[in-house]
């Protein structure tokens, strides 16, 4: 990126941040947005909603300082964030309140003069991230969690699901982790088909090699392999039984047919997310979330059943190059308006 | 009771006890079990594995001296124990080694002279309080949560479900709660069909009038009710769902039919796991929990089920009655031994 940094001395700059449950990461680019990416950066949890406004305000600065070299921060005319944790529908809202402080300080901690700071959820900075940055359409979310929104004028105007682990989030990597632990112990109490989750459950939670089944299972080690799992399991929060999908979309790859219907009532499941948003056929689905990345093992099962719909995927890796679009849009409308 | 008081001078007494999760219950009756019940107590909760052993030494105590007027308490030739938390297979197990050190020191706090003491599992105890004190069959539970045994000889041989309300205890109270409130989200988000539980959870969940549905929704009645009802159900512990169950009941029994489909769902989740036990037809099944006594939601829909499979169901309150009948027993087979 050197040569395009030297070219950039003067120019008008922009950034944008994708702060997420896990990271919060921020990008630098020319504010007419055509040329490539002028810097990165990365730092901690930048969730709105969990993270304290010290640390949201650290992790942001942390970020966008490795974003921004020193001598460039005077160029930014333009910075916006999509923030998880944001996604009420109000600028009021808690969210939107500790994100915008957090950022403000942020930014003035680093000498960047950047006007008034653009704040929106992680998902509408998704959605902007997709080719051409639409204003309207559908964005799909389908990570830990799942959720589904309708965006109109860059703006998230409804909200399917996305009610949680405990009450919802249906089809996320959540619920397919749940349903991996759920199917390896109805396998163990007789309820249902053999699979071999039973065993990669049990392994990836650290069971004694003797009651871990293979082959055959006796009543005893049946009883035995449930007194083990059940506490392993309960020792944990249970937003953990997210990292078991991974091992569903290899037992599915393998032919599994327990894994396979698993990840079959997921997809489904995210459909029926998609369909109560009432989509026109045609309309763009921008979705992010590592279920439904090029590789994501829901990617094929959901392609099918939206085309059916007359619905087609785009898929963005996240939101901070969507962000950088919207603080170009945000830039020149400002230019537009002074 | 006074006059049956009276007689028992001198006669031999057993002592029969249900430690549940909520409270604890003791009762008197004769050796010869032929007899009324000559007493009656209760006190605090009585899981073996989660209240601590000293308070657990209270609750006995308490409980016992309640039942057992001191003239009588040299009289009591057997206890037995049935224990929530000592539903594992071995006597070395935590429940039963708790259960056991806090009995026997009960027992010497209060001067009974018991000989050695016996702890089962409260299902085992429930088992034993059916018609005819059984000693083969199969028990079922489904009040908060869910669990389906086998019974051999008096001892459970294997289980199925009990899961917990994380990965299980499917067709419980917890997982009828649950999908209350499920379907008052799908309701308001466009996923489910009406139904008079989203106005019923809202209101037992407190929330304010003006964001409680009545009549068709608006888009943003829809958001505000969804925003108010997600974080009143997680500002509390999870099992707390269990308390919508009762406004399924109610709704089913006002033809609403999202209610009736879930009882009729966890009619035959409680079904599958009876049939996981195989039993035999013509098998005597002892059920307890809320869900399955003489009005519980349940029982219809779970008898018509079974006896479709040749099976039929003996419901039984608490397992005291089980626990006084399995101390007779005992002091039996210690007589017929000395």
């Amino acid at each position: 990126m050197g040569n395009d940094l030297n070219q950039t001395l003067g120019e008008e700059l922009v950034v944008g941040l994708d702060a997420g449950g896990t990271r919060t990461r921020a990008v630098l680019a020319g504010a007419d947005a055509s040329g490539p990416l002028l810097g990165e950066g990365a730092a901690g949890p930048g969730n709105a909603l969990t993270v304290p406004v010290p640390q949201l305000t650290d992790h942001l600065a942390e970020a966008v300082a490795d974003a921004v070299p020193e001598r460039l921060r005077g160029s930014v005319v333009s910075v916006v964030g999509g923030f998880a944790g944001a996604t009420a529908a109000s600028p009021d809202d808690p969210g939107h309140v500790n994100a915008r402080s957090a950022l403000t300080a942020a930014l003035r901690r680093l000498g960047v003069p950047a006007g008034p700071v653009g704040i929106c959820s992680d998902i509408e900075a998704a959605f902007a991230a997709a080719p051409g940055t639409p204003a309207d359409g559908l964005a799909l979310v389908a990570g830990t969690g799942a959720v589904a929104m309708r965006i109109t004028d860059r703006h998230a105007t409804a909200t399917v699901d996305g009610d949680g682990w405990l009450l919802g989030d249906d089809g996320s990597g959540f619920w397919i982790g749940r349903a991996a632990v759920r199917a390896a112990l109805r396998t163990a109490d007789g309820r249902g088909p053999a699979t071999v989750l039973a065993e990669s459950v049990g392994r990836a939670l650290g069971l004694p090699d003797e009651v871990v089944p293979s082959g055959r299972w006796t009543r005893a080690a049946r009883e035995a392999y449930r007194m083990h799992l059940l506490p392993a399991v309960m020792a944990e929060p249970p937003i953990r039984l997210a990292r078991f999908a991974p091992l569903v979309a290899e037992a599915a790859a393998a032919k599994d047919t327990v894994a396979q219907a698993v990840l079959d009532e997921a997809a489904g499941l995210l459909t029926e997310t998609v369909r109560a948003l009432e989509p026109n056929p045609g309309e763009r689905i921008v979705a992010t979330g590592g279920l439904l990345g090029p590789d994501g093992p829901l990617t094929p099962r959901l392609t099918t059943r939206l085309d059916a719909l007359g619905l087609t995927l785009d898929w963005v890796a996240d939101g901070s190059r969507g962000a950088v679009a919207l603080a170009c849009v945000a830039h020149l409308a400002h230019r537009g308006a002074g």
